[in-house]
């Protein structure tokens, strides 16, 4: 069934209205008639099955039949920060990380990052790749669509991190050198709706002076398993086996 | 550091030869010369650092330095057999998968495939696979490289079962039905040195009867979480979830 997600908060409303892109998606895209049914989700996790009502001219009215049960949001918010990749490595961190639960990107320019965006390559980029998690959200079924956001200097990042309760640094010395339980044990003793970054190198790695800062500002070294993992691929890692300790494991 | 992989089983030598493929990429791309340092991984999950001594026309010699001390192979064997999806999916699979520690990968005509390939074409595709599993081995410092089979039917994959010890299905009827808890307890369990199954379906997912025969062969129906995750997604969360619940759990 589709899904739309709406920029605000659910509200017990006897009906609900859909225009713009939704509109046109349900209208003229899936050629949906009254009584045909999708899910609404909302910003604050709600999500409803919802039955069209009525279609006018630019608008959709739906019902609300039933809330969505299942919960498929991971407890805690995983954001994932990417220093900027080359290529269109971004794109699929995004697509992947968020059919694996992440809460949202952001992508900064780290000192070994060879791409250099202006604000206006920076823009475009980002609404594309807002349009990417968008889409992967409503494929993944997810309960909110992450943000995306691409960041101009890695100061910009540094001024962000008071917004987390835990930082992790996946540095791949860390593996080299045999460290292989700080993740497990981050993860392990987290109370449900914290809020972590995730902070991930382009394909040079995170440089060792840019690692110290992180681990000045609380940051904690998780190596992700023996095997060395390419810029695109650890940010899965991490996501998966969040989901294994929190959503599979008792 | 260059890693090769050598199809035999490692022997305590005073010399070590490479010739063919590596010698050229040792000599002609990498321009190596005597002293120069690479891993030799054999076939048996042993890996060493070597010096070259000597390079002749068309072989290059060297001598044993050390063990590679790390284990970077996942203490049970994971096979992905994935039913043939459309598109390069299967090469990302194969390539992220490798990465992921996959001991292998079989692919074979899933009723919902669409994808139909004749033995030549079979062929070369497996081909190709195999060097893409190749170079993300050596990227990822495995110590084996992963062999990628692709299957006729799906008889010959029923005709492979026999050699596992635990055959998985990821079921995403699992996952809606609120399964969450049969992957980590077949991972929790496992006794080292297994041979894992893990069957994939196709974009289309696999069909109930396909579903009900692995199940009669004593597969388990696995969820991977509450998220939808697309077909070359789902291998890389299973992966990941061993590699975490193995090597970073205690």
């Amino acid at each position: 069934m589709q899904r739309y997600f709406l920029e605000e908060a659910y509200q017990p409303n006897t009906r609900f209205e859909l225009s713009g892109e939704a509109f046109h998606h349900i209208v003229r895209v899936m050629r949906m008639a009254p009584k045909d049914q999708v899910y609404l989700a909302f910003n604050d996790q709600v999500s409803i099955r919802a039955e069209i009502t009525e279609i006018s001219e630019d608008t959709v009215y739906l019902s609300e039949l039933e809330k969505e049960k299942s919960q498929k949001e991971l407890p805690n918010n995983i954001t994932i920060a990417s220093g900027y990749p080359k290529g269109d490595k971004l794109d699929w961190i995004v697509q992947k990380g968020t059919e694996l639960g992440a809460h949202g990107f952001i992508g900064f320019p780290a000192k070994t990052s060879i791409v250099k965006w202006d604000a206006k390559k920076r823009n475009k980029r980002q609404e594309r790749l807002n349009k990417i998690a968008q889409e992967a959200a409503e494929q993944s079924h997810r309960q909110i669509a992450p943000q995306v956001e691409l960041l101009e200097s890695q100061q910009a990042l540094f001024d962000r991190l008071s917004a987390y309760d835990v930082l992790l640094i996946a540095y791949e010395e860390s593996a080299k050198q045999g460290e292989l339980a700080n993740l497990a044990k981050v993860f392990q003793e987290l109370t449900d709706g914290s809020r972590i970054l995730a902070i991930f190198g382009p394909e040079g790695g995170l440089a060792p002076e840019e690692v110290e800062a992180f681990v000045e500002k609380g940051g904690i070294l998780c190596g992700l398993g023996p095997r060395i993992l390419r810029t695109e691929t650890a940010p899965l890692y991490l996501l998966s086996a969040a989901s294994y300790q929190w959503e599979l494991t008792h």
